[in-house]
């Protein structure tokens, strides 16, 4: 059965904004270490950063039909989010999409399948990230589903979960989790800056985490 | 039996040019969605198009031998396309053979198998779609032959026909429907023109493309 | 048996310096076309050349452990090798294990694993060859080894060997050979230099490597 | 958080097993097209079906700690179902492990990573479903969790979700949707029999699933 | 455009008996080790040996519409020969496909994407080579063409262009060569026979094929 | 430079014996978990078993002259191990090269490449561990070498070391050691016999392997 659930609740705005400032190494880190896409999904260019909402979508292999009919759900900050069937290097989004998305209020775009017109794409700056670049044009002739929980690049999201993407990757965070990933964000982000500072100033992990009792106790000889 | 054909018969140079503008995703979509090469295809630095005649290398895996032959059968807008019997990483391409390609009035390579000398290619801006990035040396002891038909990358390329190359990709159109291809390439051009102003208004591509009734029909429910 | 072998003995930082500058393809093929990692293996960013003595890391999958300890054992101008057991995305090295390193005087990392904090690593210009850009956490939880014989990318590498990577990729140069490959590679780049001018001037690759003759022997057929 | 959850809902032996029987192409299709694994997942020996409620665990790559944990979990008639946080080749599970999940009842394992000891699995008929044979030994150093949602090759999975196993795949039924899915696959079948029958006599799919018109419609030319 | 061309030319009966007796090495062997496909084309059960003339397919992924429309083309010893516009692990074919083909005559299958049902398929003695065994099913959407040129796994074929395939993979030769190839390949055979004996009785391939005089003239030392 | 070193030191033919018995996964663990060659090694049929010394072998990619030259080296007992410079899916072996080695006293083949005849090498049960089955055909002309060390298939082998392979893949042990392991191989064997029976009898590897208390402090909740 395809559906359209055309009524989703969101993740929090302010908490997508910070959290999309730290980046998904530290955010991932700060939920215990889960939540990430699989490393192939890759951005069509660096520098981008974006944090906020997913509109799901579930398409066939090679069919970007229900694209369409995702962007209608799309309200300003939301984030596209594509995951399909079954795997698919056909070129599902390109600049005509992106446009419309952006009349929407979209920030960017995830897909589990290929993107193209990528130069155009970079040019609006409409950061995606992909599967792969792949041009090979998509039919629209089977149906889909919008808006009901997906696994993308391994994966599982669910609409209006939080998702935060840069040049490490894909991540998501349950809207349900969110502001308690927020706090434990904010600790690590302290915690990191004091630790920088330290091992800029040459002392060791080895000593900055107490490790060398542990690792003696485990085994490790020095010869 | 291993062969040169000296004498091929190319695709205009004035098709070339426009198609090449018009880019992969859209010439490919303008002859009917096909002829696109495998997405690994992916170019050494961005932003570089090509458009131009074949001139095909059929090679051994890891023996760059017919690329030095194919280099003498190049004329000015060329583009070198080098497929190979089995698959290989090898480094077939440096910037020594592109420095002699450029010499002839190649235009660009695409080639089904490694390339190396990155840096320096960006450098003389001689751009390359290639498997992978290999610096593994090759040989020069085995045959194949230059100009016959190949597959590369999973498309089938004759002697003469249209490569036309960009960021999403490489895309090859045949030469006997090279004008019939830029003919639907001229409409597909006008038309997207068109569609991307009114999605960028804030249009659904469900209403542009008239889809609303074709998915309720399909069964699609809206809760 | 889990070792850290404190005192290895290391390539000479002039020979280093010299062959960094020849590069990864020019090196390979002096010292016989051998020593290449797999190209899987690929820089975060374009344009960076190391070369130095490696410290080498053997690491369970998906635990960075070692990597802290292999950290103490950097001096000035060494780059940190980490090879993995088995197979692993994950990300073993971000920003803090850079800053670390760099407080050592290390120069580059080379990893058959995941890395993250990749915008952060550029901006601090911090060069990686990896696998993959890889957010997954790892655990510091199992031993490894450092300074032991590891395989890394398909290429054997010995604590102290030489390792060139660029934007071709990654090599390796025994410590006993280095001296003779300094040799070759001085050799090789003379006279690349000569056939890229002569290249240039038009001569064709069939003429000045003597081709047509060997290749009319073999059976090639001009038609 | 490491978590045990010591209590689930199991979907009922008798429509395991006459699903089971169905098979999972069949279970796949009747459930609407989805529920199906990646199709790396492939069985260590031919002939094998297994239908039961997942026990599920979720380990750290190269770790199996946590699948002793979920042995003492397993109740007669259950199938052991092994995600990773991070794709991994290790051989988790050997015979040993097997032995011990036969003897608390456990019919059969899911691993999304490595098996051993296959010639001893087989002639246990003990059936494993895996992402490869590898025999890289595992440590027991990190936690995950048992009978927590997981996503197991491209598959999301409850615990006490019926997993249906064959020579085709896996696939997985939610515990709420079986009894639905149960009556949707004696249709199929029922159906399936009938079409296998006239399709055996000679009659076509064109003309069994009318489908002429349909493709004249779409614009099928016969030449 | 979408096409079904309806009369073909088709490689003769006796031609494609001795060729598939001879195997697919033997035959790739004789016709200048050319017309192999990608070795990831694998059957789906041990021991079955098809030649005959290729009833070729070209669908979009995941859409097996146009196979249903290709068995009406079948005529007795015909092979049915599926490739996709993009890559696709969909499961196109199943037992219900197998024995519309069987009735028609159909001898086996090659298709560059998935099969399901494959216990039946032994069961049934119905040899199908294929890209991975998967169940994902598929839908009747969008149209393809039936007997035109294709590229399946890397390999050219034309319709009736003969199709050998074994254990050892799949194997096309081009019906204007079969004749020769089929001389070839009995020249071979022989070759082959006699050779066996003499390595059996302990000769070495160093004198049989005459080489050591040409491995020291290249260069290699004993030592 | 490409040499022939003819005379080797092999690990004793009893420790042969008795690891082959032990088997892959055993060998590998009671040797600290290494040497273990990549999963992606598979035996072309089920059931064999072989241990003995390597001759080893290092081709350049599509090129299997080097074999022919090994083939000479080989003495009763051994076992040819083929590596590549770049990676191939060439066909290196087939039947006549397995009558050659079988001639010699040759017991099985480990190839990081292609291998065919398979039928025929299933049938005079020569068994060969390879990275694919292919049968594209090689040449014979460029120069390799026969035992020295290679990587094979991520794993370092020495000529002479002791190659176990089975199912479960392909393990080395280095010649040196192999004395040590054969005595912790035993070691392992008699405690593996006993934890069997006890894991048989119902005993959780929770407590057999004393775990719980290590799980609870390391913070495992049970709920």
């Amino acid at each position: 059965m395809s559906i359209v659930v055309q009524s989703i609740e969101r993740v929090e705005p302010s908490i997508a904004g910070e959290l999309g400032v730290a980046g998904v190494a530290t955010v991932h880190e700060a939920q215990g270490r889960k939540g990430l896409f699989a490393p192939y999904m890759r951005p069509i260019y660096k520098g981008a950063t974006i944090a906020g909402p997913a509109v799901t979508v579930l398409s066939p292999p090679g069919d970007n039909w229900m694209v369409h009919v995702a962007i209608e759900q799309i309200t300003p900050g939301d984030i596209l989010l594509v995951a399909v069937t079954s795997p698919s290097n056909c070129g599902y989004i390109g600049d005509l999409i992106a446009t419309s998305l952006r009349a929407r209020g979209g920030v960017g775009i995830i897909i589990d399948a290929g993107v193209r017109d990528t130069r155009e794409l970079e040019a609006m700056q409409m950061p995606v990230w992909a599967r792969c670049i792949g041009a090979q044009g998509t039919v629209k002739a089977s149906l889909g589903s919008v808006n009901i929980p997906v696994v993308c690049a391994n994966a599982r999201v669910e609409p209006g979960d939080l998702i935060v993407a840069d040049d490490d990757g894909v991540c998501v965070v349950q809207r349900c989790e969110a502001k308690t990933v927020l706090k434990a964000t904010r600790n690590r982000l302290a915690n990191e800056t004091k630790k920088r500072n330290r091992l800029a100033d040459g002392e060791l992990g080895l000593d900055l985490y107490n490790m060398r009792g542990r690792l003696r106790n485990a085994g490790l000889k020095y010869v």
